[in-house]
């Protein structure tokens, strides 16, 4: 399988590696929305979130945490967003699962919460049906 | 405290809720970016994400895949965002730590990867190092 990030894992590729255990791995985008933009993820190739199981979540979801944490203490940016893309239509370029960890700072003109929409009539309540149909 | 999301999970604020359970709560965000854009909080009162214990952050993160499946199943988007914004400069408009669980359609014109930059010159190296320095 043709995955760069499994030959990142591999070190088959080169990276700038900042964090990893037996199941993370965090590295630097090579192309950042700000300096420092960084990834976390999964050593095992999961394309999809809904393949990682419960345990290598958890280690994963900390070690997000892990280096969010020390994103804030070394560049210290205004804020910082955790993204993730899931399938090309949101924006999923690499088929390895990842979480983007990126800076922000108040000069910066990124915006993640556009075109919000409204809900007219039943709609709200349909879709949460809709939704809560499929949850236990 | 004058906090909207724990007026939700308290019963004080009205909400389409999608799922609980002891220490989390999902419920669709009231203006969509997508119909079925939907949130999952700790019911605890976290601004930060660095301040949500590893137990807590395990349950939240499992209750975002739940969601994210129930979305997936139901909705059938193209593909589903997951985001949290961090500080207002990162987007966060309310001060309790969430999930943002976005589904996506080829046709919805959404960026969240934009106005990628280059390093150069020891730029990368310098970045990772100053991350790294602040890593166990």
């Amino acid at each position: 399988m043709d995955c760069i990030f499994c030959d990142i894992v591999e070190g088959k590729a080169k990276a700038e590696i900042l964090y990893e255990n037996e199941l993370i791995i965090s590295f630097l985008d090579i192309r950042p929305m700000n300096y420092g933009h960084s990834l976390v993820i999964p050593k095992r190739h999961y394309e999809s979130f809904l393949e990682i199981p419960p345990d290598e979540l958890g280690v994963l979801i900390i070690g997000v945490q892990t280096v969010f944490k020390a994103m804030s203490e070394s560049i210290k940016p205004d804020g910082i967003n955790i993204i993730s893309n899931n399938g090309s239509a949101a924006g999923q370029s690499v088929p390895h699962f990842h979480f983007h960890i990126i800076p922000r700072f108040h000069s910066d003109e990124f915006k993640f919460r556009i075109n919000l929409k409204s809900y007219k009539g039943n709609l709200r309540k349909d879709f949460a049906e809709k939704i809560r149909t499929c949850l236990p």
